[in-house]
């Protein structure tokens, strides 16, 4: 909404070359709003307005920007513009953009930095894509034990310009070993002679570097936390996550999901921003595998194929019966991915679901059957009719149980049970559905 | 992970009512986790172990638990327990539980409560369930203008046990307008004598009480806040929003996205929570409206068999046209309904969206069709193929369009983008697939 507003008067102020007006622009607004605006621009435009900015603020800028007009301003720009830059972005978000580099540009940066920052970067590079580490920052604030309320905050006040927050406050031992965890509100409500050890939290919950960044969100969302300490296999304290990569995180997973389940390959970036080809070709692969597996369904009913000769009605009602089965099966599978997603699906409850979903599908499927009788007529005799009817449960039925049980059961071999798309599902359903149909169908017309 | 490992030692606890372990437990442990743990016990068993807590711990505690539960919890108290929980709970988790209640019951809690409280709950429940003010809290820090730094952060001591957070505090003046903002990082930071005003931002960004609260869930994630300020018409300060409530929105609105993409009517609580007869019930309503529409299907196919029974192999690709087309299509509209929930398409990028569509769906189209030509070798002569690979690209054409144009256009016109669901739209391919299918055959056929 802001963006829109300014976005004329930006461009004019740039094209008078408006010192006092682009400096007011850089300075005043909030740095997401800045980048929302610069969006609308040039790279060459971007580099421009940036000049006006204050280190710190422009800093802030680029890290507000799209990962993909980050990685093209970056690539851009000369040593002299570069350094400043990396050297004072947070190492997460610098790690973010290195992520997007080939090995030789990563490199290329890397040499530009102390070597103190250098090995920071290098090892949260190191952690495995999706994990803890990946997302963590190492700029938090930490205390030593023993001191007073009136020395930890002293001490905040120092660390305070290289920490990502100063609210949530870990304290630790010699060997960096977690003790203990306050906040800055308790610290400002108690008295600054009372010693911290004494008002600390000792039950600290803290997630493993290589956690997966999908259940730390989890936790963090169960938690209401605004920042979770991160240790090594040491349980030394390497890092921290907080609230708003978690945010990134849930929109993330959820996008993935969504598109997986619609047979979709995940996206790396906004679906606007992804080149043509590439949106084909996360698309196509599915979908030939879909089309090519389509082809068993004309197989199998070209071996029906007699029986819908002396019965041309029966080919009527398959693309009704392949839908409905299909259609129960999505609903179910959706249901059940996402309650594991949320995190709330354990191995007890598995039993009750099955259970639940036999249920819910007789009761809509013994309903379809009775509404499918009422519309079949006209079309067919009331005896012809008995072949749909009949089958409708049975379809519906199957349905449920396969939507259920094979995300369940792709999640037990550890896979991601959003991979059992609904298109996959709805294809295994159009086989079994006319294999139901045409042996009901056998069955009821012999008689 | 945790509760599993602590219920059989609460359990025992409990059992031989160790008052000292049951104390520790409440004390040391954060409040999620005693929750979690207390899920697996009765409603009695719950309340026996709060019987141990301080009130302050007792009413973390019952927050914390699932929406049902406290529910169930808050029905079978007297209103000797009842009073200071609900005195104690912060307003927006009181409206939350209150809005599970019917009006009688509500008045009941209601009455209880001071006059200034009820007021403030009362104004709270009266606005529109998903709108900012639902979401609010109206306990947050706020200061005069004018003050010195020293004065603020004792105030702001004060203040901080009934706020919910103190790290964003709001300048107001004398009528309550937002005059600016400051963290508590840039308070504890800066000098004592400093005089507020001069180190406040000045371009507060809030949202007004009537706001969706998607749209400041999406707000929130853009701009990383902690909390956003929530003004009511007249611009004054009337709540905040906190960024812990937005990770519930996301979720939730995640949640019934997907839900309802798979045709299935959002879920109020947790799908293992529901009961089964509501979830066959939400499930049922579209289930039935696309089993009717798919009757559509078994016309549109009867209209056709005059050709059906000249070429017989017409049938066998049936199903393989329509799943193709509905699969085309479902990968579209989840693309495009997703990147609409993620506040990424405005009106600008819609040509733009469809035109990629179009390419896309001929790129996929046009492969699709070669690999129709050699896999339906075997089932047909290669003049009869042509049918289906002509039919191919026009389906997929069709369904990467349609999967486009309903759900932009369902927003068009102020509706949920996710209520085109995607076995919606695969029933209406199916229809337009077969239609397209006998056309292009008699057309191919005839020559």
């Amino acid at each position: 909404m802001y963006g829109q507003l300014l976005l004329p008067e930006l461009q004019e102020m740039l094209h008078e070359q408006d010192t006092a007006g682009l400096r007011e622009f850089c300075d005043a607004l909030h740095p997401a709003v800045i980048a929302q605006v610069l969006e609308s621009l040039t790279n060459e435009q971007i580099c421009q307005v940036l000049e006006y900015c204050g280190l710190h603020r422009r800093v802030e800028i680029v890290e507000f920007l799209p990962a993909n007009r980050q990685l093209e301003l970056v690539r851009g720009m000369d040593r002299v513009q570069l350094l400043p830059l990396v050297q004072e972005m947070s190492p997460d978000n610098c790690v973010d953009l290195l992520e997007q580099m080939d090995h030789g540009e990563v490199e290329k940066v890397l040499q530009l930095l102390a070597q103190s920052q250098r090995i920071d970067i290098r090892r949260l590079l190191s952690y495995p894509e999706r994990s803890a580490g990946s997302i963590m920052t190492t700029e938090y604030a930490s205390l030593p034990g023993g001191i007073t309320v009136g020395e930890a905050i002293n001490q905040l006040r120092l660390q305070a310009p290289n920490s990502e927050t100063i609210y949530y406050v870990y304290i630790v031992d010699a060997d960096r070993r977690l003790r203990g965890f306050i906040t800055l509100r308790r610290l400002i409500l108690a008295k600054t002679s009372a010693v911290v050890d004494t008002l600390m939290d000792k039950d600290v919950i803290s997630v493993r570097v290589t956690e997966d960044q999908e259940k730390v969100a989890q936790l963090m969302a169960r938690y209401d936390f605004l920042a979770v300490p991160v240790v090594d296999q040491q349980d030394q304290l390497v890092g921290i996550i907080t609230h708003d990569d978690v945010l990134d995180v849930l929109q993330e997973e959820a996008t993935e999901d969504v598109q997986r389940q619609a047979a979709v390959q995940p996206l790396d970036e906004s679906y606007l921003t992804t080149p043509l080809l590439t949106i084909a070709w996360k698309r196509g692969g599915w979908l030939m595998f879909l089309f090519a597996a389509g082809f068993l369904s004309a197989h199998v009913l070209q071996s029906y194929q007699k029986l819908s000769k002396v019965y041309e009605w029966l080919a009527l009602f398959v693309p009704l019966v392949i839908a409905t089965g299909g259609n129960a099966a999505s609903q179910t599978a959706t249901l059940v991915i996402r309650t594991m997603a949320l995190g709330e699906l354990n191995k007890e409850s598995v039993p009750r679901l099955i259970k639940r979903e036999l249920l819910v599908g007789l009761i809509l499927g013994f309903s379809m059957s009775l509404c499918g009788f009422v519309l079949s007529q006209g079309l067919i005799t009331a005896y012809q009719s008995l072949v749909v009817v009949t089958t409708i449960p049975l379809v519906v039925v199957a349905g449920t149980m396969i939507g259920a049980v094979l995300p369940i059961s792709l999640k037990s071999f550890g896979m991601d049970p959003a991979l059992m798309s609904t298109p996959l599902i709805a294809s295994l359903l159009d086989v079994f559905g006319i294999v139901l149909y045409f042996n009901v169908a056998l069955w009821v017309l012999s008689r």
